[in-house]
């Protein structure tokens, strides 16, 4: 496992990556697959993080069903890839997303908000 | 925007957090929604996984509508903090990823074999 | 398995139960899980179509591991349901999808699109 | 739109082409996309599931803000197609679903479990 330092520069610099594949940063969409969904538009990348989402689902039930727990890394980083192609053509980034992060941890506001509904569903559920 | 190194800070704390939600550790499933749905096992995180992505994808379309770009940043958060689940009940964590995100941006593994796939698509479809 | 007649009734009286369910066909929120959904508006309905879809998808991978085929049924019901709501609010039926396919395989137009399609893609990694 | 006898036609002769391409009916996967996707096993045509309906509530997302709202029937076949091959792979058949919604909308099983459970969440929400 690479040191704290190291993972958070490749976040950044991949995001710079990207950032630059932008059509109007010079991205080349005959050059690079990043500037190509860029230059596709919206459906092309949001259709992969549905496509990826569903494959790190699959990874997941293999590795529960005795397979190799790597797969799922791989896709997962094919997930979080497409979203920040996604977050890069809106002029978002990862940073941003790492505070909502951040800004949920400290507030505890995920655990709550999630707990919430998650018991009412529960609590129903044994009701019915 | 946090500094990077708070934002590094924030997901490696968030893991520990998560990390020290599950079942063995102490996890109370009627105190945190993170050990309840490490308690409840794998379908019921990856369903969340299939749900959030489908949920970026619309918060996404809304933008290009002309909708609060914003939305996407808390739906990317959901949809990072879930597959985070995920990877802590298989033992691994968002530092592997980060890594194979840094291994592929060295290598530009990600940009050539995506564009080989893609660009053979297209090339088919303008023949067909 | 029911007569191919009893199936057909069953498709085309479900899609009428939704119809009576919009809100200006007097479907009423409090009583209706349907007429909630659509009460509701697309982002309610179209976020279980993705949850659906990643439950179809758990439960033939635990059937491809072992276990129980029957409950791929019970999931394909539900996307199959959900995607019947999403129709009814855009004045659709499950008749227009049935036509579509109807058409695709009078002309084999699925077939050959689609093959088209993958035969390239494969193509392309065997050269990779 | 065609006579309710032709629809329910059209998906029982569909089932019986995609049961045709199975590798052990003699499906040829170089011929047939669906042969193909038989061929390759349950994670080739899962991952269409994922795809695909993200690719319906794509063109929902599009005919809300005033799109062609005809692109979502394409985009249902496509989705209901592919469940299609996923059932025969696992010997069941759309008469099984369609067997099963039936059940359902005699019972109105699928309005009162789901109906609860909506219920219940909202209620924890407007209390949150």
């Amino acid at each position: 496992m690479p040191s704290e330092e190291l993972s958070q520069d490749a976040l950044a610099r991949l995001a710079a990556v990207i950032e630059s594949r932008k059509p109007g940063q010079g991205g080349d969409p005959s050059a690079s697959y990043v500037a190509r969904l860029l230059h596709k538009g919206p459906d092309a990348f949001l259709k992969k993080i549905g496509e990826e989402a569903t494959e790190v689902v699959m990874a997941a039930k293999d590795a529960s069903a005795g397979g190799d727990a790597s797969k799922i890394v791989n896709e997962v980083a094919d997930l979080w890839f497409h979203t920040m192609i996604a977050l890069a053509h809106y002029n978002l980034s990862p940073a941003d997303v790492i505070a909502e992060l951040a800004r949920r941890e400290g507030t505890s506001g995920i655990e709550e908000k999630a707990l919430r509904k998650l018991g009412a569903r529960e609590a129903d559920e044994a009701r019915g």
